[in-house]
């Protein structure tokens, strides 16, 4: 629709037909037999704010869709369609890996193709929006929802969050193919205090803008339809009540001015916060910080009339509201075809199509990371017996615990994938023991129930582990977290592989010495057990739909990993938060050299974490060397070239990814003692050399002056070229002043 | 001297003597046969600089102190004397106990006696000036400086600021018994990432106001002479060269005019930072904010003739800093009397002297808390058979991190006071184990060794043990963190009872069920275990000089312990950082009582601290019933007054420390679920009941608003009186519109 029909239509459009926009509803309100539920009755939804609500939550399935959407429309007195939103996360019924997990690629390109697969099957099922990117920093283990994020570091989130946005929407997100994206939460969920979900988030706003914000406005710069509040307080105030975080700062400074959605129920709870009087003042600061849509809170039905009645809020802040929302129906061209890329026989076509299955695969199989292999034990020798051990060797639970639309029928297990792809190797099977033992309690998850086992049949089943293991040559032993002990509201004390699992690699470790641990986990785990006492540890995090068939192909080497850390694996619980890209102390500890004992350390335990951001190995060994520069000096508009030679030294073809890193010695503020600022990934045949370059210039060494601008200073700024965060050799130019 | 003769001689030194005032020097420079050691030649320390230099570090002894006071003196062009500080933490040679267990009392009055005793034996002894108060808020026990501070709360921490300064400083610390206080670590070093010492602080700038600020302020307010800078840095810039955090914050809006010296080295390491291009920039940025002595980094006199003369800095720079030093000398009397209070006879006759033990006993007696006693097993029944076990049964190191100016030799142990209170109880007593294992080192402490214990002397104190616990009715056991594993650069990730001690422990309670723990530590510990299986804990902190005295009078109930935690005790180490005056989430989490999964909670531990803020119990038990407002409405100008009825029902006479607590229901920005505005000890007989009363003003109610100013908000606020910061039941008043 022109915009000037647009306008003349809204023009048209009651306060009452306007106000309802901003109110959004679940699909059931437009069943046939809908009635009212008791709690929509008592916040005084009424019937009417059904038909004129805005957008629907959680609806799914072309057929259904459309039939909403029908009905809706002609009730509705401009006959203005729905907007139909929806959690994809990873994947709608193709699931992929974790977001987590896709960080761990080092490949944007990659996770833009799984955006686009997920556009793909959701739009064809009659969706418009999915409530994805979330690109929270993160730094605590603890918070469940790490398993969400793309990880610690600002830069590849950034990166990430520009392709998954490019990835759902495409050029256009009329498309029939495409969703609208929803950068969230913004702003800063991931620091929660202590780890705990919804917490209070202390930081400075020094690094809340220069280390939080930037992965939000790359969403924003990409083109993200919609940015989704956060749950959390920004200097004392709610994110979806606060008024200088959203105007200043998402409206002016990033100039966004897409639909600002609240997270779920979140303007409703800021009574519980303590930051509004009640639910009709809560209303009043969301509408006034320009928060379009109240999702599932029902507030803004609720409190908006008698707001608008006795002027507290004016008809304008409403429209300017409700504007929004219309525009972003215009944009997904709704007025054309209110039914968008609703198909149920291009869904049948697409949805798990070979093709898409293959992309999962993919993914997932480039989301690995080889932890640790001592003496090569992986890949697995044909010529040897193996015992594939653990309550993941069969499970089909590995989809994450935010992927309700994929179906745990359509995982392929390792099991499944092994019977095919190891034919040929001798293999038994057992399953060693339950995910979690009795008392561990999942409380409160709908819809799920575990297995349950006696006691008796946990003992057989640990004898026939051990027996197994005793009599084979490799133990593939695949354990980790239960799929529903990360994601939201999961936050955990303990970080560590659930007790009876970790009893279990105890017991196999004192019969045979030679295990592969295969982990799959939604969080960085304290594994130092693994790291002391097993021979190789595959990170395979929640792999998706194809985590078995990625995960043997990996085991038999015909796919080598070559994923990253893109978060740091804590030595233990008590090390966090722990992040790479610290700030230098004034008292840094060099462990071994240290002569004094009044450094910044602990006594107990190390500062670096088990595995540091960006660490990750492969199934041969590369030599970094020759670091050098084209020159030590950088004029203003100048670049330097920094090179390095990467040879594979090892005796099979391997992919490595080279990381660039800056130190900036001196600012005017502190700086982090490395921060990446490039990466290339580069395969190598077995004894191949190559030289890499990477350009840098002057727009990398940006960052929040303490005049509050954003830009470079002159001085000397160390550059590393590594496999990891963990690179310690570097060389030294010097910026000169512009 | 009058000010005016004071501006006289201060305009007749040359630049040079001024700037040699800025110079923080030891006392062996002074020394006949000292030379310029090697560093400082190195760093360019001349002997002239050590001639003009304005303090010395660490200097004790009047004797030693006036000899070197007399031979500067006649070497300065000027015979300008020098003034003398030294870190006086808890006690100068009569040690009290730490700073933690001062805050346990929540009794300043006392608190100020004791900085009072201190301030009377350091004097005397030749000192000017003490390094104390550290009013450092804490909220992470992994920290090992904790221990020198008095807890977490802002309101406490303020009180005893004050206390301490007026302790120190009397009417006038020109007095002869009197030290110049100097509080320390502005600002927010309590704050280290972590609870790394010496880290990077995250804070938002309305916490740091709102929490960290406020005892610092208390302090200054009170006349500390001295302010320290902290380590740290605070928004990208630390503390010793942040211009907005000393000028505009400290010196402009706390109106300081003291004094400011940096921490040990605090401005050289500026440039490990990368805050600093060099020293000499360090040095500018230093003197820009108004740092006026450099200490012991030696910055200060290596850089400042060259940035004077090339013009970096302007001469009127230091002559600022100059002139406070010159002032500060002043106000200390010492251009009257050079020695001030230095006097070997009077230090004899005070040092330690009955009246000094005396107060350090009941200090102690009063700093103590029960955290258990199940049973009523404490005080000790005469009638039993006692085992008193454990490595500090008759261990002398309990002084604390700091106390180097304390001897052990002069401490009285537990035994040592049970051997003499206790000669009519049935007593045995054995070691059990040693402090800690062999494989805990404690490296890089100097002039301290652990004696040392074979395998088979450990084996053998243990079997000794097990069987005095088998025979005894009773066990006393005493045991708890090394002295040296709290305090500076003490940070740890395992904090829990020595594991050598901890097995001690459960081989005791597999023999007997009966043990009374007397804990020692610098710091909250995760102590489950003991919750668990002990039946009772008295904490005893590092409790100082008569700590075994003060322990065996608590023992046996002379004395009934009544100290409060003034830092929650973790429930374990992953629930950190974790106090009791949280902001409340949009999910807050009702504990048995949630409906929804997706609440701020964790899996698997709980939100609560293992004993929380304001806790702890004595011999008897308290009713708190009928909790009473004087009104329910507070007009501007009015206060409400709350009251309890407390009655003693027990059965012996007793102490209860009476807490009131306030929760602003809502804000204009989120406040705390409770924060403590006042607090009363009440003393009752068995069967006595009193009421308490506490009078509610509107300053109570002020904070850091969304504005940016102090002060309260109309609406509804709860207020609580309760004997821990758990209590649960509460009333509401409203607080009017002015």
């Amino acid at each position: 629709m022109e915009i000037g029909e647009l306008k003349k239509l809204f023009d048209d459009m009651t306060i009452e037909e306007k106000a309802g926009q901003l109110f959004q509803t679940v699909g059931a309100m437009y069943d046939d037999e809908a009635v009212i539920s008791g709690p929509m009755q008592e916040m005084g939804i009424t019937e009417k704010d059904i038909q004129l609500a805005g957008t629907v939550l959680g609806t799914m399935g072309a057929e259904k869709i459309k039939r909403i959407q029908k009905k809706y429309m002609e009730a509705h007195p401009h006959h203005i369609p729905l907007v139909f939103m929806l959690d994809i996360i990873n994947g709608y019924k193709t699931v992929y890996p974790i977001p987590l997990a896709q960080g761990a690629t080092f490949q944007p390109d990659l996770v833009k193709e799984c955006a686009a697969m997920a556009a793909k099957e959701g739009a064809a099922d009659g969706l418009h929006i999915t409530f994805s990117p979330m690109v929270d920093l993160v730094r605590d283990a603890r918070w469940g929802r790490v398993m969400e994020s793309t990880g610690e570091d600002v830069y590849l989130n950034g990166l990430y969050a520009r392709a998954m946005v490019e990835g759902y929407q495409g050029a256009d997100i009329s498309g029939g193919e495409k969703l609208g994206a929803c950068v969230k939460h913004f702003a800063g969920y991931g620091g929660a205090e202590a780890g705990r979900d919804y917490n209070t988030v202390e930081v400075s706003e020094r690094t809340f803008r220069d280390f939080y914000l930037p992965a939000y406005k790359e969403a924003v710069e990409a083109g993200s339809a919609l940015v989704m509040t956060s749950f959390n307080t920004i200097n004392g105030i709610p994110a979806s009540v606060n008024k200088w975080l959203m105007r200043d700062i998402l409206r002016e400074e990033m100039g966004f001015d897409g639909v600002l959605i609240s997270d779920f129920g979140a303007i409703g709870e800021c009574v519980n916060h303590g930051a509004a009087e009640d639910r009709a003042d809560a209303t009043k600061k969301a509408l006034e910080a320009g928060v379009d849509i109240d999702m599932m809170s029902g507030t803004y039905p609720e409190n908006i009339p008698a707001l608008l009645k006795d002027k507290s809020i004016s008809v304008e802040l409403i429209e300017e509201c409700a504007w929004r929302i219309m525009k972003l129906k215009n944009d997904l061209g709704l007025f054309e075809n209110p039914y968008k890329g609703a198909d149920e026989i291009k869904a049948k076509a697409c949805i798990l199509s070979e093709a898409h299955r293959e992309l999962a695969q993919k993914t997932a199989e480039n989301s690995f990371v080889l932890l640790k292999n001592k003496d090569n034990i992986l890949p697995l020798d044909k010529k040897k017996k193996i015992a594939m051990i653990g309550p993941y060797i069969d499970r089909r639970y590995m989809l994450g615990g935010w992927s309700f639309t994929g179906n745990p029928e359509d995982v392929i297990t390792i099991k499944n994938a092994a019977e095919e792809k190891l034919a040929d190797y001798e293999i038994v099977y057992a399953q060693g023991c339950p995910i979690l033992s009795e008392d561990v309690k999942l409380e409160g998850f709908a819809n799920y129930t575990e297995e349950k086992f006696s006691q008796e049949d946990c003992e057989k089943m640990k004898e026939e582990a051990l027996r197994a293991a005793k009599e084979a040559d490799v133990v593939v032993l695949a354990i980790g977290e239960h799929f529903l002990q990360s994601g939201e509201a999961t936050s955990k004390g303990i970080i560590e592989i659930p007790k009876i699992q970790q009893e279990l690699f105890e017991a196999l470790s004192e019969v045979n010495s030679e295990i592969a641990v295969v982990l799959f986990n939604g969080r960085p785990l304290d594994i130092r057990i693994l790291e002391e006492r097993a021979k190789a540890i595959l990170e395979v995090w929640m792999p998706g739909t194809m985590g078995g068939a990625a995960i043997v192909e990996v085991l038999r080497g015909a796919v080598s990993p070559a994923g990253k850390l893109p978060m740091s694996f804590p030595y233990c619980v008590s090390q966090v938060p722990v992040h790479y890209d610290e700030f230098p102390t004034g008292r840094r500890h060099h462990p071994g050299k240290d002569k004094d004992r009044y450094v910044s350390k602990y006594l107990d335990m190390p500062n670096k974490p088990l595995y540091s951001f960006g660490y990750g190995l492969t199934y041969t060994q590369f030599e970094i060397s020759d670091l050098e520069l084209s020159k030590t000096v950088m004029k203003p508009g100048e670049s330097v070239t920094v090179s390095v030679k990467v040879k594979n030294t090892g005796d099979r073809e391997g992919t490595e990814t080279l990381q660039l890193y800056i130190h900036d010695i001196a600012g005017s503020v502190v700086r982090p003692v490395k921060q990446l600022k490039g990466f290339e990934r580069v395969i190598l045949n077995a004894g191949e050399e190559k030289e890499v370059c990477f350009t840098v210039d002057e727009k990398m060494l940006r960052f929040l002056r303490a005049d509050n601008t954003f830009g470079s200073e002159p001085g000397k700024f160390e550059v590393f070229i590594g496999n990891s965060s963990e690179v310690e050799e570097c060389k030294v130019f010097e910026l000169l002043k512009g």
